[in-house]
């Protein structure tokens, strides 16, 4: 580890609060992030946490999603975001960057010199187009815990399946596989799972019988129970993926749109964080 | 130059047809980019060119606006942003990260290497609050016209003033002031005049007639005429600075309010763009 004492025991306290946020009362609500005025933006407004979506930090530096990026890149992100905040920050870091597990204990190493103090790890590839063994999912869920063990950083680790969701999922099985690899993955070292696709609330409930411990929802698909139904469902965690960056995006495309049709600027008008505001972000 | 002759040849008829977009009959609008999936939008949409916002970009990085971002930092997005889109791409160079002459041929040399074809240069210094010596900017702007033919790179410079609006300007004089830059910085070799502040349609006309030649309105600021007016009163460019990321940032804070107050997305049902069409832009 190249960081010092001091910041290695910062990070040590940033990674024991995200730990606590995730084991209630109240659910913890992430809306994930892109860039640094973004996570500006999060910090200001009084969430717990910082969290970034692996898909949106790709898309904004000109890539597609699923490990497009270089792993440096996606680190360097990570770092700026973590140095301009004071939150503990978890970042989504796709599938580890990492096809073994030694790939995957550098990976983690690296997230904690950028000073992410927790991860989204998946476990498909390919953009969901095929899913990692799951047993060397859990050898690379263990190489993050014994490199967490050695920084004395104890690295919030937010293992995704991708069982539900992903494009060969049978939808008679999806339920039992998520659940197979959720329960082997808490026990290498999981401390939330985290399920893209599970939304209706029935199956949450079972979900939780089946698995219990913390569980992430994904809230930005259509149907997602709001925040306080999650909370009620014994959610712990709840984050919306790339959605925000999109709904961000939407809302410049709207004005562009606006600006081609009529020529007028009403959506600046009406939805502009005001210049003096976003100049207060960075003082 | 370090790029080859077939760079040089495209860079060489974007330039031109950027120049040929300020000579009407159609006045050119410009929706300001941050990064990589906003230029692509932009171009997706039909816009003829795309344009940087600088305060956008530095602020995405996390650096407050007034060149406190360094400009290789600038020059990087500037690079990713052109080597992201076929249109030609004119980026916000504040005052050319350059104090003298010289500064300002390197900008403007490395700016031609990052594959864009033009560029704003204001005149103040630190956020407006200290204007550069009208004698000096004229030194600079001459000094990117040399460039500009060395490369043979017909570089569109955006003059700007900030004589109307810097913060020491003394409301009775600023109309003048703005003229005679204008007109000075035209005499040195600046394709289009940019007047941050200018927003009366009286006040657009009677710059027009004492300073007649391409000129560029901010229409973000309250009181704006429409495109349409602009067009009408002879005005070549319309651009909206920072205020399109700020919108983005508006509706992004929209739905963190939402997730706060409510525990609902509408705001994302709304606004965001669905995943498919992000990710056709990558394709």
């Amino acid at each position: 580890m190249v960081y010092g004492i001091a910041k290695s025991e910062t990070l040590q306290r940033k990674a024991e609060t995200l730990q606590r946020l995730h084991k209630g009362p109240k659910i913890l609500a992430l809306i994930n992030v892109w860039d640094m005025a973004s996570a500006r933006l999060v910090e200001r407004m009084g969430f717990p946490a910082v969290a970034t979506s692996s898909a949106a930090v790709a898309n904004s530096l000109g890539y597609p999603d699923g490990e497009r990026i270089s792993r440096n890149e996606m680190l360097n992100v990570v770092e700026r975001i973590a140095s301009a905040v004071q939150l503990p920050v978890t970042a989504d870091m796709e599938a580890g960057y990492s096809r073994e597990p030694e790939q995957m204990a550098d990976t983690a190493r690296e997230l904690i010199e950028a000073g992410a103090v927790g991860l989204n790890l998946e476990d498909s590839l390919e953009n969901e187009s095929k899913m990692v063994d799951v047993g060397l999912q859990v050898e690379k869920i263990k190489a993050v815990r014994s490199i967490a063990e050695i920084a004395r950083v104890p690295l919030v680790l937010n293992a995704r399946t991708d069982a539900y969701w992903w494009k060969g999922a049978d939808p008679k099985a999806r339920f039992a596989d998520a659940v197979r690899r959720a329960n082997l993955y808490r026990e290498a070292g999981g401390d939330c799972i985290f399920v893209p696709g599970l939304v209706d609330k029935g199956e949450i409930s079972r979900f939780l019988q089946e698995s219990p411990g913390p569980l992430n929802i994904l809230a930005s698909l259509p149907g997602a129970p709001s925040i306080p139904e999650l909370q009620e469902l014994g959610v712990a965690r709840v984050s919306l993926g790339a959605a925000p960056y999109r709904t961000a995006l939407g809302a410049f495309r709207r004005l562009a749109q606006e600006m081609l049709a009529s020529g007028t600027y009403r959506t600046l008008a009406e939805m502009a964080i005001p210049s003096p505001e976003i100049g207060a972000l960075f003082r």
